[in-house]
């Protein structure tokens, strides 16, 4: 644990001088709501006996940030606001609550400042997180991840309501609600997936309220003004093929095909990280991710890219050119969409992740175009119109983006720039070659800002690490071939009882994860209780999932695969994937706990295939000593005493010639030695 | 194990002369479907990358009973399909397929023998399947557990279709691709719950064919004629209240509040474990489940049971004269729904559970008798009809049947008689007080039979039992006070290495699941895995799930709550439930291996209450000693080695005292000496 002490000063600065997102696991995968409809994790069907809330938890009730702080007694006039509710009766406005979601036009992870609306806004600065202003009402939604910030951040004009837990109403049905009947219910289209869009009509519409979509003004961004940040201006650079491992041309050949075998014409691609892996380019405009804002439209004999074009440079142009692909204005996407729609082509779109500008624009262009064709051409055969090779009457094929599966399944250069990545050890990431960023917000917890899921230390408010308490590190690294993400937790002198069975029942969770074996076509979620099984068996649990996805080079968290407690994502996990592995446990203000490794998921050598399947496991590409000063032995089995002092030498044997006469050999060689069984 | 000798009179038996059903764990929990629309458990979503089948195991082929037949010289000429092709063209009738699923009119696991249709017609016995009959094709689907049994019984006129293997249609898309366009397919609406049969419409109308209800006759009794058995006419008896711990009056004014709480007037109830436990009746209609053919429907003000009057004491009329139910005609059921519609009632309906001969009478005779009234009544105002209290327009409210859950988490008396039902050892059985029935079918295999998952012995065909070979018993009772279910697996002499090994890992996914703590709202699936994990660690599985719910002196399988890989039921777990914990393992043609306990779910004392919410646990309600020859010691943790030594020190106290005087007593010391540590 050497690399983590206070006298590492390239440590100090991954933990204080980190930029303001923190990262939010899970959440994407869950479903594309932006914490709107998001219902418990747990939810009981009718009839269900009620299990009254006794809780004994101040962060499981539902009590708002005002009632916390009633003995506080500065009242905070927000006058931003204020500034806001004026606008809610300007010309072409008109409505009775604006709802401002985390994401920005690309349902991104990571956002530029100058999209961060509901944090500017809020003051709330954590990853997930929704706000509602009626004319006198303001709330905010987040989840367990992020209570005890929010409590901290919101002032008092503000109800923070703690998603998920008992009691506490979403979003929708808080604005469906709390407005009189006929309320407008205004958005930014571009900020909601059309699947949230149509899940929030649907909630609000019950209570006879209307949904607006502004399209040409966004509310919090005429109140922010000059102060906005400017949008990010990047050049973006080519991500060599090498890294890669296919090129753009035979990722477009394929994407075709899945094109044609859909029956559509062309696909509509807004996720960032989606668009930055078929083209083999990686950009700078957001935190941690190396991605660029843009749209990407293909159709099966052209292609169009939506971007800013001062990012583009001459080599880039280049690269695009030869796999013909032209450049677009990035704001000319929606007069796309519609001309797209007039020449009758079928999109193919995906609703959990393309913002309902673009699809709502392209339905009503579809009806409209095929109003006037019906009308013009009545006698005409319907059908192909065979100028365009499209068809009269498009409406458009929804489903999930082929290249969200294309990009989770790594392929053999992927996957060594991965293993290549995870050997560059954490305290010499700026020295190393091919560092590009940290893949999230270094997350530092000392003693109860630990118990802060996603604590980001800041300047004025942080603890000192002090060296009586556990001390938690979760931090990844972007480098030009692959991404990590790890998380450890230390203790630098002696832990307590309770820290120490904490610890070891995290660790027996993760080890219940790393060893298990299973079938092909097992989702995630199945093998999510392995990893809590032992914390369940003394009343304790976590509030995240146990594993997101990880790209190449590429987002920190990706799907489509997870492995967490809420049940509605299908996906199996496949050879080739990548999953994080990381349970964990958190008493609130006294410590956090996560241990965390990357794994890949690949065909396991099982001595039997029962039902001729192929069964799957994991191989680690992590490799970092778990500190064995907080492991309670008398609580592991002899196997789990095993896999860990097998995975020590496996640590000593891969990282240890890397350390060819460095003082740290030293330090690695006395964290990896075996424990000996009780 | 000396009870399970061959010397055992009684054992014998109950081995050899059992009814014609067996059991069909499971089934009901995942949907309603019978068979129709149900794809593989593990299905993937689009764009998965195909995993072809390699299989080297002949029970995961797609090969139809006619290809594994070749060999046979014999082709069957079969008269009953002649016949029941013959009327698809009968006046009225008009038909180009007919699906003959497993179910009668209530979705019964076990059916009375006038009703095994499927069975009649296809020969193939086992509990689930669905048999198609085109013009010039017969096939039957089947699941895992009877893939086997179905080869020997299939005559070479049917295909068998092993749902569930890679590549073989569901049978709704089986008969939607095999019928020219506009076929014409005939089921017996009251044999499809409206579930399944809107399902069955979904797809057969996507290649433009046409399901058609064929309301007044069952084409295969047509055929059956005399030789069909007279519906079961056995008297009905009162479950005494010191059992069944709630009185009817007490039951029926829960039921009231549920039905005023949804918004309807009367609920119908179909299923027959429902009404038993809302009445506290018990029959002997159908094998193996206390029940009787019989609807119920409850309005707020009166109650009428449509039941044959013969079978109806004048003790049990006076119970439920008190109750304030009234009799009505079994057969006039649709003739009250009708008039329930005139009415105006609201009904509160289970689209699962209740059939579509119900539920298609009720909303036509809505929509006709509310365009009567619209045009009759235009003037006076809507809603409400004061004089029956009843609202003009209904519709129906479709939702779970509120009974489901209510039966399913015993009270005090319930849970007190399945445990002592539960000390009542095996041979005893008959000569107990209190017994009964069997619950289901004994299933008893030596040797390759059990790796028949139902495999029921027949005189004709049966093995003797072969003291060198593995022996699984799966036995179940009905008594006045509770329902046992009991799997064990022995071997009378020295069991092999391989055999060991697989009894060792299927105990330690029972242990494992026994041990299982969880958060409340836990659903079952989610323990699925905990019971496989030790046995995919090798590359095996089994083909059934791991636990269903059990009635108390009602259905020894029963909803809402499960435990199995089909990951739909989001039913949490509760206190108060009753399920089994019966991993397996079935090597093809070899052996099988199943081990099974009933399990009370309930509140575990946890030092700790992680979010407020309280942690479940299970209690054991089955004692009987597992047999420690079988066990491979090396592969159990010490943990594993302490709950079985302690789970037979508990089998020695309790059921030990029972015995006193006996030489099975002996036989108890013998099978419960604690293992030594290796």
């Amino acid at each position: 644990m050497m690399p983590l002490t206070l006298s590492s000063p390239s440590l100090i600065r991954l933990v204080l001088l980190t930029s303001r997102y923190s990262h939010t696991p899970f959440l994407r995968n869950f479903n594309s709501l932006p914490l709107i409809n998001r219902k418990l994790p747990y939810k009981p069907p009718f009839g269900v006996r009620c299990h009254a809330s006794s809780s004994s938890s101040s962060s499981f009730t539902a009590k708002s940030s005002k009632e916390i702080r009633k003995a506080q007694t500065k009242v905070v006039v927000d006058e931003k606001l204020t500034s806001i509710r004026r606008l809610f009766s300007d010309p072409g406005v008109g409505i009775d609550a604006y709802i401002i979601p985390s994401q920005d036009a690309h349902q991104s992870e990571f956002i530029a400042e100058c999209y961060a609306r509901r944090a500017y806004l809020s003051g709330f600065t954590g990853s997930a997180g929704t706000a509602i202003v009626t004319k006198d009402k303001a709330a905010l939604w987040t989840d367990g991840r992020y209570f005890l910030q929010a409590e901290k951040q919101l002032n008092s004009s503000w109800s923070l309501m703690r998603a998920g837990n008992p009691g506490v109403p979403t979003a929708s049905e808080w604005v469906a609600d709390v407005l009189a009947p006929g309320g407008r219910v205004g958005i930014d289209p571009f900020l909601f997936s059309a699947d949230a869009a149509e899940e929030l009509k649907k909630v609000i519409s019950k209570k006879n309220h209307e949904l607006v979509y502004l399209y040409n003004v966004n509310l919090v961004d005429e109140i922010w003004k000059d102060s906005r940040p400017k949008p990010p201006s990047k050049q973006i650079r080519i991500h060599d093929l090498k890294y890669a491992g296919v090129d753009v041309a035979s990722k477009l050949l394929t994407l075709r095909n899945q094109i044609m075998d859909a029956g559509a014409s062309a696909i509509v691609i807004s996720m960032l990280d989606e668009i930055a892996w078929v083209l083999n380019l990686r950009g700078s405009d957001v935190p941690h991710s190396p991605v660029m804002y843009a749209y990407l439209i293909v159709e099966i004999d052209q292609a169009h890219l939506f971007i800013d074009n001062s990012k583009v440079t001459a080599e880039v142009k280049d690269h695009l050119k030869n796999a013909g692909i032209e450049l677009r204005p990035y704001d000319s996407i929606l007069q796309e969409i519609d001309s797209l729609a007039a020449r009758g082509a079928q999109l193919l779109m995906d609703p959990s992740s393309l913002n309902v500008a673009i699809i709502s624009t392209y339905k009503s262009a579809c009806e409209r175009y095929s109003r006037n064709s019906e009308s013009e051409e009545r006698a005409k055969p319907k059908f192909t119109d065979s100028s365009s090779g499209y068809i009269a009457n498009p409406s458009g094929i929804y489903m999930q983006s082929p290249i969200s599966w294309a990009k989770a399944i790594k392929n053999d250069a992927e996957l060594q720039g991965m293993k290549n990545s995870h050997l560059r050890l954490l305290e010499f990431r700026s020295l190393q070659d091919g560092f590009m960023d940290t893949s999230f917000d270094t997350i530092s917890g000392s003693g109860g800002n630990g118990a802060i899921i996603h604590y980001k230390p800041e300047l004025k408010s942080c603890s000192r690490v002090d060296p009586k308490k556990l001390f938690l590190l979760d931090s990844g690294a972007q480098y030009v071939d692959g991404t990590t993400d790890i998380t450890r937790t230390v203790h630098f002198s002696e832990p307590s009882a309770r820290e120490k069975e904490c610890f070891t029942r995290v660790l027996q969770g993760h080890i219940a994860l790393d060893q298990a074996v299973f079938p092909e076509g097992t989702p995630g979620f199945v093998l999510d209780g392995f990893a809590r099984s032992s914390l369940w068996k003394i009343g304790l649990d976590y509030r995240h999932g146990t594993g997101h996805g990880v790209g190449a080079a590429l987002n920190v968290h990706e799907g489509p695969q997870s492995i967490s407690f809420r049940y509605g994502n299908m996906t199996p996990l496949q050879n080739g994937m990548i999953v994080s592995n990381e349970p964990g446990y958190y008493e609130d203000h006294a410590f956090g706990i996560r241990i965390e490794n990357l794994l890949h998921v690949r065909d396991a050598e099982t001595p039997n295939r029962f039902g001729g399947v192929t069964y799957l496991g994991f191989e680690k590409l992590t490799f970092f000593p778990i500190q064995t000063k907080m492991v309670d032995v008398s609580l592991l089995s002899d196997t789990e005493i095993d896999w860990l002092n097998s995975y020590h030498a496996e640590v000593w044997e891969k990282v240890s010639p890397l350390l060819e006469g460095s003082t740290t050999q030293q330090w690695l060689w006395n964290n990896t030695r075996p424990l000996a069984k009780s």
